[in-house]
């Protein structure tokens, strides 16, 4: 989807009274209302941009005069010490806003220059990044779209997108079979089913269901490598657990379709950016 | 501050209508509305705790009949495979609460177990860990709390909450002293002043005036070894600039008061965590 | 989905807001603080029960003091006549809340029935019932929840759901199969998709492509025939465009698996309901 | 009043988000971000128009680059195949906020239209057409509004209005004549007092107290012509219970000074209405 | 109406987190969460009591653990040094809450008490004290209900609430007559009309029209003791304009019938109140 | 602070719903959609301004078109007569946003009056006013704010800025040199901390341990001079309790740096202000 405004607006104003409290006593101590400045938003390591829109927004919320040039869009990458913007106007609401802009923004680039990253660690496979739910509390919707930025594709949104039988909803219908039957009497028309395995005798048994994806969770490689074999293309297969840029490379050469990782919206490290100033004073 | 309810109630109902959206597909497909359960929070490594009454918050916001039992509570460290509460009652909240549970409880025992681990790399110094602003946009709080729970101390909370005085601040101002005089004379009476410096040169300048801190930035050791003997206790010292658990130690060698590390809340790994299930069906 | 409180909660505390406003002058002017009362929901005419629970947080908002019991459960059906809750305590919350309750509760009661009934007419054939996106603004949660308890399906939830290729979209594509390869290729892998088609030989091009359901809108019924007829069960098929219980049998007659309507959301009678009160004063 | 835009804007982007969830997947696919069109809001059947500044706020909220052209105010009405209003701008937007635009423009102007036909069938009699409180939860000062750009007129908006003495209140007060006293003591000096009653007997009790107007609930027409006869014009009297297109001419034909009528707000069809896209691809 | 809490829970809760920021400091560093506290409110001078429950919900959301029991109900009166309400329970949230809890106790029992205070004043005399819309932004619900607890009565709560046509209006309307006759045409059959007049010729005019009310305002008291003498009881007199306590009787020896004070809501002082503790370490 | 909009906007808006209810039905009934207006925004007694863009925007939020043009800025003074805004454009919205913008500015310009009256009081003493946290619930930035245009200081903004240990905390540590060593220990590097003292006995415990700052609490002009000359200018020195404009001077003159007034935020009279308009009809 694209970033439409109305999605992040509350969740920046929210940050911005956060971070602001009462005010900004060193720049009301220090700057006058009058001072004018040129800021830069640079990439301090190279990287791939998300949200740059949310930054511009936390700027523009306190002084809807400044003016916000995007120099880098969304899902370009930036080099070492590119600009990806440019703000003019007054001093003040540009460094108040400074650090609630570049939360967002460089954990959103973090994101998505993980997901950049594993996605060319297995470009020779046919195999994709897709995330998982494990996002921060409240921010999904930017997080999913940095996954996006990066090249990568989104699994479920949340638990009402399709359903993903998991081993302790096995464990209550009391086995793989029963319990994509259950599933398959309840679900839409317009709702897929994937189902979670832990060994390839629980997925014999998914295999002969009607069922549309399998997650392969915590395999081993050669299992991995005997899983997709004995799925054949049936379904699509999808591995998972604790899937790291260490690990990636090997498991997609298992023929997997799809490698979900949660580390690259829970643990990815923000991208290193930097605000630098010109002031006319 | 004691995590009052009243603090995050409001994110954790957010998180939770962002994850079950329009229903747990799956659960609700699966799960009948009598199956009971019994599930476990589990550390699956070794952490400390923050957050656990946060996680309960999510449980019993589905459903206040769940009996929710904390078993380890924030500020204590768990083993690998410890119990961190149980949870007993209906099983189809529990299964659809757990994902946003354990969002919040993984990302807060991360923090608090990066700042216990960074705590413990310079327990033979004299030096202390403080967090930064750079925290998840709308989590501050909560973050700055798990920070506690790991034996940090923190920082301002925001702008408002003392007078920092940083290199845009001091280009503003035409100069470190200027910029401290320009900042005593506007600051409340009950805020002290903090400035930002890069050189030994500015850190003269800054000792002749009245402050009560100066934050050490991106020095390299040799030069903060040096700087903290300029300043010989008069003022309290704060080391910054992308110090991590490889660079921390070396750091607090040089006698600083305060490590400042924004690592440990923008990029510190969510602890792995589990929910064991055990049914009556 | 289970109707959580969480969920409609809010939702209860904006209408009693709007209803009561500043007060409820009536009967603070009449009724003493001291006044008791049992009050019941009545059925005045027979249907089909939704949102039980909507219409006791409302009166249970305004006095958590009230004992409400349920006696006909979101599903069941009352007789004309029949009771579906008990309300015993203070009467001033009790005449204060009444109407906000009967909103919620007859207009939800009035969907379940309305689905019921033309599910019922349509019984001796398979297709099933299902609604649309066309649901009062910002109570769709609870309206598809009344729809199932209907016994009605729940087509898509929002436009998140699933892809639904419509007229519009083949324009901007060139025709249906240009439109269908856009969708296959951007679509998520857990995603289906159904496309809209309103003559046969836009369904011949759409039965050539990868597709998993059409929906045949505004056919009349010797074309629909001939449609179901050309799908011959490869994909799930779906009539929409004006259904109403005049026309369900016929068109449930020609086989499709589906009738989507947006009559019983947007546009079904209220179901009427009273509340009938004894006092002790 | 007039429908300034801080009184729907709430409520229309709690109904976009509840519609476009994670994004509008089908559009996003096939749509291109560079795609223009034109649409056109045209009325497939006859009706007035009510709302049209809210439709043209779901569009704007989405993208505030929309050009969005009124060509039916409010209060008009269209004929058969009649432009409303003209969107121009990107297709994306357009297509992902067509839904949430017509579920609150059809539903308004399904009101507006529901009130000028009953207003039209009794026009040659006295009576005015009044709504209730039997509104959709959420929606009142919307559909109020609805009412009178249909020709109705607005009883009370909420509880707080006015003193409607009904039933339960005079039960309570032990009778006609004391529950009129009670509230007479209590209302404030610019509050008019109404009483409903069932019978002729109530009425004639209630015509000895100082009362404003009367509700005559549920008579049957020969009963209502005698209730009129009896008030001769000296306070207002308005019939309510079940009053639908079938029987308001009878009951006009009465000589009652007000006909409240439920039904226009709680069980008024939608009016069918449809966005016809141009596109520029 | 009676203080539901919905009424005023959210306005606590933004109370608190306004006070509470991101922790209390001191209480945190100084007190010991096993520290058990028994607090007293206590009235320091004489007072009419309004927000007793407010106050309680003040505590009782940082830790509904806390006891509280209300020893003077609101529309008592406190004399020096009573207790209104003790708490029990840990001292942390006591502390903590104490402020949140006072400010709004003081606010509205400083309205009470200038109220009750006024009333007494004129006592011997019929005329009743109003409020007026001079009231804080966002506590109006609260401080409508003080004027009550003291003993005046409440005129419009808000701009829908009757119709008080004004200078402007009139002017406006090219003078009373016609103001009134547009007034008359356009009113809904329950609501009433008052007119503001500043001279005698206007409540000359005024007069000959259909009327419910005249609001004489800034009027010196021979001049609305003509006024009062002009409108001999055919309708409500109000006077307005600058009534203070100092005022207030000789304009009630005229004779009108209520006296609209902006006074006791806009800048009535606080009551002075002072909460004591008795720990128990 | 500047006033960011977003810190008001919403509390504006919450005040227009408050006042507006359903609907100014006095100025609908009178004024037409065409007339347009020039009003003024008239001191009728002399008074320092504050909030004048918070009046501002309530005109703007019911119609973005109307002109609002600022004649004196917050911080300057007004003689009585003086013209503060001049607002043009559609009369109807003019006349509906004039209490809700009057109440605002009449209260925060009342704040800011009041301080700059104490202020000239002792201007002859070094001493500064201060404000405190009796402030109105909910809108303590722009009551802060208003003291700040007022040419006082804010002391604490809330809980959680500075410690302020106080008697309550002295009688749960112990005794004052306990109390001060226990924040000492634990408050951050950042942190300042002042003790209340109500003897002079008390107040030399507190100046043996470490403290930045004393409060004064209701001691008499005497008993505060000594402990003026105790205190010596080692650390600030701040008088408290009931310091109303007729005590000011004299506690002034014993010497005290600052203060610290309740009374101004909590009981000072609002400005006596007016709307003047002038028509185009």
């Amino acid at each position: 989807m694209p970033l439409y405004p109305f999605l992040f607006e509350e969740a920046v104003r929210r940050a911005l009274a956060e971070d602001l409290g009462r005010g900004d006593a060193t720049t009301d101590a220090i700057v006058s209302p009058e001072d004018r400045a040129t800021a830069r938003i640079i990439a301090r390591v190279p990287g791939r941009i998300a949200g740059i829109d949310v930054a511009g927004y936390a700027f523009c919320c306190l002084d809807p005069q400044l003016n916000y040039e995007v120099r880098l869009q969304d899902g370009k990458d930036a080099a070492a010490g590119e600009t990806l913007a440019i703000i003019q106007g007054a001093a003040r609401p540009m460094l108040s806003a400074e650090r609630t802009a570049l939360n967002f923004l460089a954990g959103l680039c973090g994101i998505a220059t993980a997901t950049r990253d594993i996605a060319a660690l297995i470009a020779a496979y046919p195999a994709r990044v897709v995330c998982t739910r494990k996002t921060t509390p409240g921010l999904r919707v930017l997080e999913k779209y940095a996954v996006r930025a990066g090249g990568g594709s989104n699994h479920r949104f949340g638990l009402d997108d399709a359903l993903l039988i998991k081993d302790n909803h096995i464990v209550v219908a009391g086995g793989v079979s029963e319990a994509i039957q259950r599933a398959r009497r309840r679900a839409g028309h317009m709702v897929k089913i994937e189902v979670e395995v832990d060994t390839l005798a629980q997925l014999e048994l998914a295999l002969k269901e009607k069922i549309d994806a399998v997650l392969l969770d915590n395999m081993p490689v050669p299992m991995l490598t005997e899983a997709v074999r004995m799925v054949n293309k049936r379904v699509i297969t999808e591995a998972s657990g604790g899937i790291s840029p260490q690990t990636a490379e090997s498991i997609a050469a298992t023929g997997v379709d799809l490698l979900s990782i949660g580390w690259i919206t829970h643990s990815a490290p923000a991208l290193d950016l930097s605000l630098d100033f010109s002031f006319k004073l």
